[in-house]
């Protein structure tokens, strides 16, 4: 379970970097536009935060993306059918 | 803020309440499927939770769906454009 959220978290993080790279900005510009601290934005990309759906909701409309772009299929996958543990 | 969060929770929560019920599914149901305490899963339902990453990930995986699924538009659309506060 705890390896799984693990997984989630780095595979998350692997994406808001991604998208963030293809605009071109830095961690700062983004923690400035999603109003967060860069480091809180820095650990998010590094796989050690578990946000909460308001910092999802907030970091999505600094992204200019939706939430659901946030989670890619991998991380959605990884609780297993129904997601029984 | 702390307005356009709660108001952000009870959007999501009422989405969760609309998607456990078009699938005829009780409280508990979801949280035996999602692994939580449907004291949890009611809270969520109410507006009075932020559940984080992990949780939504968990949650989208119990009801059959994609996490984008659980965030209505108008929840998405309440940090402002850019996310900016």
């Amino acid at each position: 379970m705890q390896q799984r959220q693990e997984a989630a978290r780095k595979l998350v993080g692997a994406r808001v970097r991604h998208l963030r790279h293809r605009r071109g900005w830095s961690i700062d510009h983004l923690a400035d536009r999603a109003g967060f601290h860069s480091t809180y934005i820095s650990g998010i990309e590094r796989g050690r935060r578990n946000p909460s759906m308001w910092s999802l909701i907030r970091l999505a409309a600094a992204l200019e993306c939706r939430v659901g772009n946030l989670f890619p299929p991998e991380a959605e996958a990884l609780p297993g059918i129904g997601g029984n543990f």
